[in-house]
């Protein structure tokens, strides 16, 4: 099955379906945000990568939704691995994306949900439980709804970098080369600001922001939020100009003139 | 009048009068949050220091009551600069801490609000109009209220720099020695991380992280953290472990053990 063979009752069922996906994610990741009992454990030897018990139960929570009710569709999460499935359809989620910003006690973390086909993306979900905010891009829909209401998402049309306002999650970025292509483009930018996690894409598919650059990223950090920034007009890829659904290396603009100009910059260091 | 004249009549007054202002201030910063006909000035030749319609108007709309209501009282504020008084009380107003965050959408700028004697702060808010939390702390207060509910803030216990959080606005903080001593301290800490603004200093005083470290402060950025650390249990200093009401160069910590660990990497570098 891919995203064209879709029925409108279908489309209806699985944007119902991410929405109930989110509000068990979100009640089980806010159960332990900013408690004293939250403890973190670390997954690398070498550095500090934290899982909690609210990541697990997250996601947990999500996968028991899917194997009751799409037990045909595949699945990949960040914490419980993978699940292969027979539909051609595959769910990939992140619980909390950000778990340092989680044990920060900041509000930029986000529970990420996607739907994929073989192309990729096709719908997403991120959701920031905490302040109540909800992006939601793919098959017709574009919106953020919040504290503040419910908003079209539509990404804005700043043209050249000298004007634009770039994010990244760490200032240390991937490798050196890495570093060094990123900082080629941030020289250029107006703004580049950091710690925002996945609620940048957030801000970038709600024309808040124009640019969002990252690496080493996983394909459950990446997958939600091309389909939020490509239902709001933006484009992903990798510093290839390729898909970036498979994670790595992340550019994410909010129009195609400075997705090009952002590129061309990447390119000539990386 | 010093705080030690205050009455208890005084004491309830004044804590309803801050909360006033924050009230009035963030009507003004959220009437342009977010929004398409919002526009920033630079306040720089070289760089980029933006400057709002919601900056001015947020302050402008809190001097009115303090003309009003507070005249024998001296201001200070961002903006619209300084007031002299005959109290012996000065009120310090950034209308919008963080105006790089707010012209980025993202919910970690803040209206901070302090009240100060001879020997500085001793009534602080940090009001975080986008998401309703507000950090107030002094003259018996010390409680985050906000969409969740309303808790006493209290800092945290950690006390060796390897399991500490240390947060900072920019990595690129302050002069090339003052960037070499907060990196003495980061590279000693579990985790850094970018990009909060004065929420770092609520989250402080909250007991979610342990150490704010900033250089190249003014005086309105730091007065109403001070109040507000303080009441919560923390330490706030310059790097030579002096009062750092007036600006420049700040440590704030959860405690007293954490902050002597990072005062001697400081020192060590600066």
């Amino acid at each position: 099955m891919r995203r064209a063979d879709l029925t409108d009752k279908d489309i209806t069922s699985l944007i119902a379906l991410c929405n109930r996906l989110a509000d068990v994610a979100g009640t089980e990741a806010l159960r332990y945000f900013r408690t004293r009992d939250l403890t973190a454990d670390n997954k690398l030897a070498d550095g500090f990568d934290p899982v909690t018990q609210a990541d697990r139960a997250a996601e947990a929570a999500m996968r028991k939704i899917l194997d009751a009710e799409r037990p045909a569709d595949a699945v990949l999460g960040e914490e419980h691995g993978a699940r292969p499935g027979t539909s051609g359809l595959k769910w990939v989620l992140d619980p909390i994306d950000g778990t340092r910003a989680y044990i920060s006690g900041t509000a930029t973390w986000g529970v990420l949900i996607a739907l994929c086909d073989a192309e990729g993306p096709f719908l997403g979900v991120i959701d920031q439980p905490y302040t109540g905010e909800r992006f939601v891009g793919g098959l017709g829909q574009a919106h953020l709804s919040g504290p503040r209401g419910t908003a079209p998402l539509q990404t804005r049309a700043t043209h050249e970098l000298s004007a634009a306002i770039l994010f990244s999650t760490f200032p240390e970025i991937g490798t050196e080369a890495e570093r060094a292509a990123f900082q080629a483009v941030s020289a250029a930018c107006k703004l580049t600001r950091y710690g925002m996690d996945c609620y940048a894409y957030g801000l970038l598919a709600a024309g808040h922001i124009d640019l969002v650059i990252e690496a080493g990223l996983n394909s459950y950090d990446i997958c939600a939020p091309i389909a939020v920034i490509e239902a709001a007009g933006g484009i992903v890829t990798d510093w290839q100009g390729g898909p970036a659904h498979a994670g790595g290396q992340v550019l994410a603009a909010a129009n195609a003139d400075l997705h090009a100009a952002a590129l061309a910059r990447l390119q000539q260091k990386a």
